[in-house]
């Protein structure tokens, strides 16, 4: 997505470099792709090993000044969440943002998710519902691919706040597959508009007190 | 998906014994979801646990005569894949049929998949692509949601059969959601054509030789 493949991480006195994915260097990647020699390799690890390189990104990477640290994480409740949990928590976290699509399925798994930040005492920033209903290029009609208002549902009965929804929208996906700048190149767009009230929002979230 | 949250697994002389889905019992489940007291608890073990989990679901449920067993797992290639592929083997699996959705990101993710397919010794039954386009409800017009033909292009690259796409179809979702019988009830849906088409194709694929 953000044409960083193939990339390389060197070492300096103050750990991993990560990968800088723009001119002005205001974004900094680091992911266990890079470290890989072929980029389809499967990294078939068991929980330890993956735990240790977690601690390391968080530790042993050389992010210097930063005003965010994201980590996307896959969907589950298991080694690598409780891992990013351990590593952050001395770093006193925002919070976890839980994302879930509209289906009764998705909202189930991520209800698990939810219980998972209080039991390990992560602050929920919010759920955002994503693949929120589709809009036909051809006809402007929009549907209702995988049902719709899961998200803001789950947030109401969890009582955490709800961030927004966001369209499945091709012109969205195709700007990633390209590599292209989808906020250049379409400001009008519905899922742009979704995308930064969400981020808005996470902004907003002040710091906790510890 | 099949309405059978809240079941519960009793014991007998044979072990656990699933719970069925259907009148006639031709289908029958186990789920970690059936041993939990409350359906939003989260599962927050860790890989040694988990794995003793999955050979049990394997080895101590009274399974009875089976044509066939279906483990879905989530996406990756951790503990979880590793400990089904280990219970698994000695009883010599058909092997996996790997899903992707057509974009490249996802694309990328499998291709580590068909990886550590052919690390454990697994073999790999086919690649179906998954939300492979949607046929708007209104003008009948067809959009490539996520792009399309990913799936396609990467079984042919890893010299692997290509089972089928199956387009986003929101009666599927609707149904499942719902708890109806999406068969019954759409027969002539693009949805159901493409699945039993794959369905059909795994039920051709022989048995290996061991």
């Amino acid at each position: 997505m953000l044409q960083a493949q193939g990339r390389a991480v060197h070492q300096c006195d103050g750990g991993w470099v990560p990968v800088f994915v723009d001119q002005e260097q205001t974004v900094s990647l680091m992911s266990v792709g890079f470290l890989l020699e072929k980029p389809d390799e499967a990294v078939v690890w068991r929980g330890p090993k993956k735990n240790a390189l977690i601690k390391q990104f968080v530790a042993d990477v050389a992010w210097g000044q930063l005003d965010y640290l994201v980590v996307d994480t896959p969907p589950g409740t298991s080694d690598e969440h409780m891992a990013a949990v351990e590593a952050l928590r001395p770093h006193s976290p925002l919070g976890a943002i839980v994302v879930t699509t509209p289906q009764a399925v998705s909202v189930g798994d991520v209800r698990r998710e939810l219980t998972f930040c209080k039991k390990t005492g992560l602050r929920v920033i919010g759920v955002v519902e994503n693949m929120s209903g589709f809009v036909c290029p051809h006809c402007a009609e929009c549907t209702n691919v995988f049902s719709r208002g899961g998200g803001e549902e789950l947030a109401r009965h969890a009582g955490v706040p709800f961030l927004g929804s966001v369209p499945l929208d091709p012109k969205l996906t195709r700007s990633l597959e390209e590599g292209r700048d989808f906020i250049q190149e379409f400001p009008h767009s519905p899922a742009f508009h979704a995308l930064s009230a969400i981020a808005q929002k996470v902004l907003e979230t002040p710091a906790q007190l510890s």
